[in-house]
């Protein structure tokens, strides 16, 4: 491992080199959202990053923001929603272990964060997109992303889509402009506000007193070691830890070997060096794992390595991820016929049917699969589709309709899922990181995937840049002072 | 949540009312197998218990302790067994996250650490148990008891049983009394040795100096508050956490409403200290989830809510009820016909099967289930094993005979799942907790359950006796000074 995290005392750490109210760790969406809510209440703000660009993993993303409870844009584009809707729908998706306090309090002021949203000039056009990659190609503003329109979620709520997705233009297939748009009108938000943002800044300690109060952040900038006294506090929110190999063996073994999602500062330094003050750790071995090109078997078939079937094709692609890695030892392939192969996209034609039978049986035989099984899930599959059903796992009747051989599978290898990680440290609903007393660390923020956040073990595309400038703006307000709903 | 976990300073502990120079919190395995090395080192051994009597939930359990790698016992029953052949085993059935390092020592050391056990007085019977309760019923020495001779680990390492459970007499189906001999004999060691065990004393935090070492321990005791200074160092064997309701809904919701195995000591406390203290702990969310009657499935089908099967019936217990619990939604069902029923024990008659049907498709009628799949998987498994094959899971042929009508099914429900907790504390392959930069924590040592030991995510019978005996004795060695191998 790198250098101790372990904290210091402020006699030990000198005199301060500089000092600002708030000191913020990391330019995410979390971070900046941090900085804009404290800067606008007049404090000085000082926000680090590591890298010598701000924006981190959100500026890499997709852009999208979990939001709803009846949003301008859904109504729009002619949905209803509610906060109870949304919160029947979250507490379903996110379980177990989902934090009931901070979803209901994220789905009842879902409103006006969007509108805050929009305030710091971020741009959404109120248009649905219906097509079926994980992100819109188009400029779409509004998409379903956790599978509240298929099983078993809408039989527990309304459906409604809740991915709110920045305008952007010059996308390409899995471009991802959307999030550099989302994070360049919160950078400017910052900065209007009087935020200052510090690149190349790596935050590596930080400062306590006897009392156990968090004063400040000792840092390497230029490689030199400085000490940043923090007045007010200190907001951690630096990411998950996706880019730590250790962490990973430690506490989240699933997901070592698979694609990142992130950047190298996903290195759950700030989860470390607050759990070595005491603090909290939640869900540690919680990740998403995102397939994304549910086009390769929405109009087939997932099946395991048996050949079972598990899960609705059409649910949120993270939600089989999710499945795939923790339940499913792994492996699963998309079973598909001639008529899907031709119909999919250039992208998901990059991906081949690594195995082919002239019929179930062959490709189960070509598969390794004990005979009989898939032979008799693609029948019954069939037996059902035909009459427009999927009695097992109710998948919409859209996308059902009988294979006819030959047959491809297609594996959902493990590199194949794109990895975060979900667990992080606890705070509590004013973003304050809480010891294993539950008692909040006087000085210490922190919010986004350096947080355990909205998700518990469940994910929806849009949670984390939801969840991230949502409790980003409340820590910023707490260390303002002000009173807050 | 109870009183505040965070460590005390020593300055502010004040002067204390006694002291020792090793410190045991907990009187179970663990705890009485440091006190019992560290004693006859020639060490002053102190050991907190918080019941009024000793031997925690070590008393309680069935005594089988898992060891391995050519044990007098495996010889004396005809078995060869290797360290290596060991390893592959539990490595492979405790991933993902296993320990290497301690699996490694653990296997190496294991015939000693038999020799150490009759040493203290502990008795075994070299016999086999043939049953298919989880613990035997007679006075049989050894058994299997982590699926070591079933798919697919008898093709990963030559099968050998290890458990080892020592000779009880008055034993009744279900009885616990070899955890009673076990234990009675490690006290009385201990005892010899010269350690003392004071009871109903409940320790409730560290304390520690500015350096960050562990000096002593504040306890409860008899109404007053007490300090005890720890000239050497501390022991955390305080047991896991199934008895903290809070504890699991963070960290371990699927255990919430389960059957505890455990005393009510099993809160957690000393998991949260070290953690106050910024401990480094692993595998939270990991559990045992054993449903304790085989012989309600092993000649029978399970399968989940969906009629599928998903696991070989013949494996170890704890791995089908891992299974039904973090991967099958937490429900599933033993398929069984009259000729299962009539030869169930009078304990598996206890359980009746709650739907019956004149075939598989009416049975799947009364579960609710689609129709088609159960009856599918009954007819595929029958027709399989009419040739006494099963080429989805490879139950052993001896298990293996077509099912006939009329069908019953029988629910493995959730309170039947008898569970506790396998995360807790990172330790050294000495039994040091490390923090989270990987440094021991002067002073603070732990073993057993409050440790996260052996299992990462896997489990077999006798491990947690198997760990906390073990690892404890390392923890008395160490902070006896003397080299350790």
């Amino acid at each position: 491992m790198d250098s101790p995290v372990a904290p210091v005392w402020s006699e030990a750490a000198g005199p301060p080199d500089t000092q600002a109210d708030v000191v913020v760790v990391g330019s995410g969406c979390a971070g900046l959202s941090a900085a804009i809510e404290a800067a606008r209440a007049g404090l000085d703000v000082m926000v680090l990053e590591r890298a010598g660009l701000a924006g981190g993993a959100s500026a890499m993303s997709g852009g999208c923001v979990y939001l709803g409870g009846g949003t301008p844009l859904q109504e729009a584009c002619g949905f209803e929603d509610t906060p109870d809707d949304m919160f029947a729908f979250v507490m379903a998706a996110t379980g177990p272990g989902a934090d009931e306090a901070k979803i209901d309090l994220y789905c009842r002021q879902s409103v006006e964060h969007f509108h805050w949203l929009t305030g710091c000039g971020v741009p959404f056009k109120a248009s649905l997109y219906t097509g079926t990659f994980p992100e819109p190609l188009t400029d779409d503003g509004l998409m379903f992303t956790g599978g509240e329109n298929g099983f078993p979620f809408n039989e527990m709520a309304r459906p409604a889509p809740r991915g709110h997705v920045p305008i952007a233009h010059n996308k390409r297939p899995m471009g991802h402009t959307s999030g550099v748009v989302l994070m360049a009108h919160l950078a400017a938000a910052a900065e209007a506000a009087g935020a200052r943002t510090i690149t190349e800044t790596a935050v590596q300690r930080l400062v306590r007193e006897r009392d156990g109060a968090v004063t400040g952040v000792i840092v390497r900038q230029g490689g030199a070691q400085r000490h940043i006294r923090a007045r007010r506090g200190v907001v951690l929110a630096g990411g998950g830890f996706i880019y730590n190999e250790e962490m990973l063996a430690h506490h989240a073994p699933h997901l070592l070997g698979k694609a990142k999602l992130g950047t190298d500062g996903d290195d759950g330094r700030c989860i470390r060096m607050a759990q070595a003050m005491g603090a909290e750790t939640l869900h540690m071995e919680a990740a998403e794992a995102a397939f994304g090109l549910p086009e390769l078997y929405l109009e087939g078939l997932l099946v395991n390595s048996l050949g079972q079937r598990f899960i609705n094709e059409d649910t949120y692609f993270g939600r089989i991820g999710q499945a795939v890695m923790f339940r499913q030892g792994g492996r699963a392939f998309a079973i598909i016929d001639d008529a899907i192969h031709e119909g999919l996209s250039d992208i998901g034609k990059f991906y081949p049917a690594g195995w082919v039978g002239a019929d179930a049986a062959e490709l189960a035989q070509e598969l390794g699969m004990t005979p009989g099984v898939l032979e008799e899930t693609v029948a019954a599959y069939n037996r059902h589709a035909a009459r427009g059903e999927d009695p097992l796992f109710h998948k919409a009747a859209r996308w059902l309709r009988p294979l006819e051989p030959p047959l491809g599978a297609i594996e959902l290898a493990d590199r194949a899922f794109v990895s975060f990680t979900l667990g992080g440290l606890h705070t509590d609903v004013d973003a304050r990181v809480v010891d294993v007393d539950g008692r909040p660390i006087p000085g210490l923020h922190a919010a986004g995937r350096t947080t355990s956040g909205l998700p518990g073990w469940g994910y929806c595309s849009g949670m984390s840049l939801g969840d991230g400038t949502f409790f980003g703006r409340r820590a910023g307000r707490a260390l303002a002072g002000g009173p807050q709903e």
